[in-house]
């Protein structure tokens, strides 16, 4: 086995879980990632937890091929008890992506995808409330996607996750401290992109690869009804199997009002239509892990490539939403990102922190 | 996909689990057996039944690599909770054999495998308590072990598998009505094979492809203090990835109070010292499929061969316990086989009812 499975498994136990004995653990995996599974197992049964390995179809990515047989013969759902029970009773959640073909579900309707998002909310919403971990296998299917070599793309997925996450930490703060006291965010890219949005009050995070693994980005919540201007999502959309180019959103009042897309535009309405909280936003991401040096259609880790932002329609993380304000609640959360490395700038408060993809605190930051 | 795997899906949902609207189901499958688990949810899909695909490590046999990975790492289990109440909260359960490696747990210790066991058991019963298919998966592991090519070994599963499940249920019915009134059954095979058991009060039950797929034996419980005299099981018994040959085990008052075996006789001692109920009798079964007409190493199969007894150590299934009588209690249940076909008979209160295989209902008894 690649030693680096198992650095990667002791990156995920002991930094992005914090397993205890007696943990009761969920993981949610695909068989093509066994081997991070079986690295995994051996350190849980060290820690004295228990694992259990579940998927469930209504979430299409961990068990593609199963749960397209499922989804394609069904287009409402209902929330499975048993699952939810499970996901009461445990601790603890790792969710590991790996594909052996990256379009498995591309032929489930867009609707019958939301429909099975919005049936599985209360398990998702249960699973947040708790410890998890979702991180990345190097799988073929997702080197084949990148337009890589598996073993290229191997090195690329564990230089990302096995690094000094305590120094990506401390690289990351001076982003959280602007961002935390921030009342009112800028983000200007090219002739599209023009957009405004409040985060009075709101918590900014400093994601340094607990449950995101590869982490490297901080991220907060805007106001949901204050988010004004239009968006140009510039580096494309993997969603479901499907690839959307250039998806645009304008907004007023914090409301999606019209959007487009050069490619697979059913995709992105079917995501905006999944309910009212999936017409606004529910996350503002900065990418800040320069270890991320390409797009590889994967948005773990696109969405933190240093030089980009990223929004999500949909739900906003409890964590990030301040006492007494509105947080968004949706079954969808759906990031999408705007490259930031020329004829960009993000302003807070009426002052530029981002130029072009330097920050402020950065060599070659031209204010 | 070979359409047999499609009639085979269809006889797990029609006939076996009778799966109902709403119904919330847990399979536990390798990946191995993907192709039976999409026909199943197709099937699922339809009837508007909820799948969860879970499996634990304590229970070695439906993921084996990874179970291996933690049992190895561990010698002391406890039940976990958040397996349970997936368990709890479920209707029915699907679990499928089919190994990619059938020694995979072979290296875990014959005492870790049982401490697991033991772990499991409020599970298992939780299991045994609900609607339950156990169903196989030709892999090509399973066809090794047979010494079979995978396309022969496929033939074997699916000819067992998709037949007539109405008339092998009338096929044997004579020999459950026998079994039904008896007081007194004893067993004889060679010279080694001499054994008395009191089955007063007792269920048989006739198993024509529901829990058990296939099907083809008819199976009581025999009173657990009663069992009296010898047995060697002269077919191998392959449990938990490695062979014992000719087991042998000596009873008084119903305890096994000496055993044997030519090869691994380790593992039959672990089997019996799980707990007290592992060294009395759960279960006398006698084998009435006839399509099933060579031995694989598979007990699912092994033991409903025509032409052969075999005996449980350990729990007995509830509904073979008649009201008032005691239920012999176990983490463990190990059945092992006897070979019928020569110089051996089975009595009922003293009537022959078999001959070298051969039932008193059939043509060509010798009484």
């Amino acid at each position: 086995m690649d030693p680096r499975i198992r650095e990667h498994a002791e990156i995920v136990v002991d930094h992005s879980l914090d397993v205890e004995a007696g943990d009761e653990v969920v993981v949610a995996a695909p068989a093509v990632a066994d081997d991070l599974v079986v690295a995994f197992y051996e350190l849980l049964a060290d820690a004295g937890a228990y694992p259990v390995a579940a998927t469930s179809p209504l979430e299409g990515r961990t068990s593609p091929r199963t749960a397209r047989a499922f989804l394609r013969n069904r287009e409402s759902f209902d929330t499975p008890g048993h699952h939810r029970a499970l996901f009461e009773a445990a601790d603890a959640f790792l969710i590991v992506r790996a594909f052996e073909n990256a379009a498995e579900v591309g032929d489930v309707p867009p609707e019958t995808m939301t429909a099975a998002s919005q049936a599985n909310r209360p398990i998702q919403e249960e699973r947040l409330s708790k410890r998890w971990c979702l991180t990345q296998f190097p799988a073929a299917g997702n080197a084949q996607l990148a337009g890589m070599s598996t073993e290229a793309y191997e090195n690329f997925v564990w230089d990302a996750v096995v690094r000094d996450w305590d120094a990506q930490r401390e690289h990351q703060a001076g982003m959280v401290e602007i961002l935390d006291a921030a009342d009112e965010v800028r983000i200007v890219s090219g002739d599209e992109t023009d957009v405004r949005m409040s985060l009075a009050g709101n918590v900014t995070l400093n994601d340094y690869g607990e449950k995101n693994l590869p982490g490297g980005e901080v991220f907060t919540a805007p106001v949901p009804d204050s988010v004004e201007g239009a968006v140009l999502f510039d580096l494309p959309l993997y969603h479901n199997g499907r690839e959307v180019e250039d998806a645009y959103l304008e907004f007023d009042g914090g409301e999606v009002v019209s959007h487009s897309a050069s490619k697979n535009e059913d995709v992105l309405t079917a995501i905006l239509d999944t309910d009212d909280g999936a017409r606004r936003l529910g996350e503002l991401g900065i990418g800040m892990n320069r270890g991320i040096d390409r797009f590889t259609y994967n948005m773990l880790f696109d969405e933190k490539m240093g030089d980009t932002v990223h929004m999500a329609v949909g739900s906003a993380y409890a964590e990030t939403v301040g006492e007494g304000n509105e947080r968004n609640e949706s079954a969808m959360h759906v990031d999408m990102i705007v490259d930031m490395a020329d004829e960009s700038s993000i302003e807070v408060d009426g002052e530029v922190v981002q130029r072009n993809g330097t920050f402020r605190f950065e060599d070659g930051f031209e204010g």
